[in-house]
């Protein structure tokens, strides 16, 4: 890039650092997604495979970048949290955000074939990024917290809303109107009378959306030389439970991730709760540096 | 996104306005594109389906936001120009930047099968991108100079670079050193002598880059209007030649924007001089407002 | 600053640059001088003493910072316009901003018992400011009109208000009642009809403000030179009117900025019109770079 | 400042909040304060009536903005700490930093006389500051730690300088030879056995700087009261100690700030370590919300 004469004009590109010690929370969002889900008939009020792609996505982007240790998606949308000391790009502001959305949309349109095998994309699809920095870990509980809150929100008025309109018989005009002003009981309520739907049997992926993590493991070395250092033991009952995550609500009890940092990592998809206590007091390496 | 209790971590999330008055610029870059095209067999020194790809995303680019009037790339960039008044997403910093970088890559991938039917992509590319603010026609004009500059002295190197790699039997390591310390006439001298390649004979793509330009153009009843109008008429050379974008290097002479504010445009790829005057001469709406 | 164990605190100051090739703006305003003019017995509407106060502290600014070209002063407020390509501090906007605030301040009290002999601060005053960036003439044109429109209708209403309770006999509540929906025109006759005052023969610096101007002036030895060179004469005509700055209205025509590269500048306070083009187009140094 | 045709000038007032839940630091700095110093006759090395002056100002300042809970100072120099939450004029970046900046020089220049009778101020002094924010306590520390080390070494360093220079007949440049390369140990080993100074007895304002809080105090019907529950009651031992603050180093033990929340406050200026916990140990509030 450098020809002297013009060269000048980098003079006008200004620095952007991410201040050092803070969270990094990258959010996803897809752009014009209620035209593009009519475009290619997701089914409603949830699109498995159109979840279970955004899910592959989330998956792609924390094997790409190491210091993404977890994610939060619902809908067309995606949160990933960077452990405060991240040091991506220098924590350019620009760079990270342009990279990971950019990242995000190709896998996205990369892997559409394999969830949408029948359904040619008709056009490409896109999606803006932001990126917010929380100083510290009540505010990153918090903000997940906001995220999952939401998805349960939206996902009892669109399960709701879509039982009227596809099986009631009314309008979308028409089912919005006998939803206003409802409360959360009403909604269960009005679900489990007239369509028989029992809300809390509905998959957890719709119900509590798709949580990203990156889980410590144990190699079998490992697993081997702590059965031999009792000092270091802790009782059966500690163990992972054999849950297979994808499926689970409740948070696995991992490995502390004080007891061996050179452990190796694998990348769960969950759908659990993560507005309480269990899922962060049992990854205390997710809020740590 | 309204749930009281959580939502007050929105207060985290600060405005990022562009100060009003500049144009901006969007450069999108390839990401490790070095491997990208090693991993995809790009033809080196340049491969025309690799840039065709590029210009098609680009025209896409700007067929979907009408407020870029000019684009200029070369191998795995692109610059885009929006115009200064523009006030697109209100001209919200992360917006347009997410947005218009997410966009590219999709295009990129989308549209990959139809350059490239027998090279399917083997992981997906991403790009990176940044918004560089310009106060000035002045800056704006050199910024385009700064880039095709670039284009030339890169183009130049690897032309030679490859000839002697792939013809004259250098490995890579000789090819460079070859071309140590060499000027501009002693690489046009080592081309024509050594391997007979006349460099200014070689493709306008692959010595000027791919300018895209929204042209404004005139409707036939405008024409028809414009016959009648003998105070406003022009000469028969002021028309526009039926020059061939694609293939021409020198600037077409479109109607003057002051004449037809209410013209249609159209969007163009050219592969011609952006230094001098005369492209920027023929096209003062690229510069107005 | 040195010692290393903590020397990495000060990675969290974070550069801010501002764009270059933009004009800047430093506006700096009295924090609650609505107080602080009470306290002191400022005379209402206009008191001479702090007004001659704030040109006196505008004029230090400038001999101190010589990238300040212009300054406009009402009430208590001052604007400083720093001509585009400074290099002040390197541009650096908490630097500029707080040194230039700073200054102000110890001038305005180091100052004050010259303007004010009887009258001892009671405390310490301060001032906030703001740097703001404009990319073009036109826009700090419009920035200067807009202060001294605002100048024009703040002096016109407090004029009338000040008369109706001093002389008026009425309560400042019933003198906003009284002006409540009137027009300039009303104004101006009520100030005439009720108290024989002629407003446009009020002193100009209520009416107009206070232009703190660099202006370039010829040496004697230049002036000789000139009178030698016919070839770069000009009319008697175009010399400079012995009109004494602090009394005049109009735009004083000092010679062009481009004859003389070499000449050196002095710091003028006027009172004459900034919204009509007299002044700038006499003046074409203070846009230029 | 409604006046609409211009009015449009304001939309390049771009927003500057600080991020929330970050502590603020605002450092302020002399400007030119060698030559300041000289011209005004300061004592070397350091000079009593000046550091007392700074004090006085920084009292001043947190008097003024009671968000400022904790300030540091040595030399010309001071940093002031606001609590995490504060919301003062909702964290404009600017508006802080000018206003604050702009205070401190106001009674710096007010305070001036009382200091300084028999020297008149030759022309006004200035300052500049930054605001930088810190995620966490631990940082908070560290930056009041940096800040009081760099306090010891500039002091150790400047009492040898000028003994040697004053008393040892040494010039300017002679002392800096003496001392270059020597370490802490050698430079209180040259105080001692060549001018009979034993470091640690030079006034603890000098060594340490000054540490001014904002200390949380009980109402006389507070402690009342307190006397009556028994169960909130703690031994004699915890109540602080008689110390009068300013020639005091260690740090005294106030009431924790959780006892009591209505407390009045009062600013004390002390000279103690703050680089260790017993400072903050005893002042949990300093780093609360």
């Amino acid at each position: 890039m450098a020809n002297s004469k013009y060269a000048y004009v980098r003079n006008f590109e200004l620095p952007d650092p991410l201040l050092p010690g803070c969270f990094l929370v990258c959010r996803i969002d897809g752009h014009s997604f209620h035209r593009f889900s009519e475009e290619h008939a997701f089914t409603k009020p949830n699109d498995d495979r159109a979840l279970q792609l955004m899910d592959h996505v989330a998956k792609d982007l924390m094997s790409e970048f190491k210091d993404i240790v977890l994610a939060f998606g619902e809908s067309d949308e995606f949160s990933f949290l960077l452990r405060k000391s991240t040091n991506l790009y220098n924590r350019r502001n620009a760079k990270i955000l342009s990279t990971l959305t950019s990242y995000f949309t190709s896998c996205y349109v990369f892997h559409w074939p394999r969830y949408f095998p029948d359904t040619p994309l008709r056009y490409p699809p896109s999606f803006d990024g932001r990126i917010v920095l929380y100083p510290d870990e009540h505010a990153i509980r918090d903000y997940f917290a906001w995220r999952q809150a939401d998805t349960h929100i939206n996902n009892l008025y669109n399960t709701v809303f879509w039982a009227l309109a596809q099986q009631g018989g009314q309008t979308t005009t028409e089912a919005h109107a006998t939803l206003r002003g409802t409360v959360s009981a009403q909604k269960h309520e009005m679900l489990f009378q007239r369509f028989k739907i029992n809300y809390n049997e509905l998959p957890a992926r719709f119900r509590k959306g798709s949580v990203v993590v990156r889980e410590k493991v144990r190699s079998c070395k490992q697993w081997l030389l702590d059965l031999n250092e009792p000092e270091d033991a802790h009782d059966a009952d500690d163990l992972p439970e054999p849950i297979k995550p994808k499926t689970s609500e409740i948070a696995r009890i991992p490995f502390k991730a004080s007891q061996r940092d050179k452990s190796k990592t694998t990348i769960e998809v969950m759908h659990c709760d993560i507005i309480g206590d269990e899922f962060w007091d049992a990854r205390p390496h997710l809020l740590a540096r």
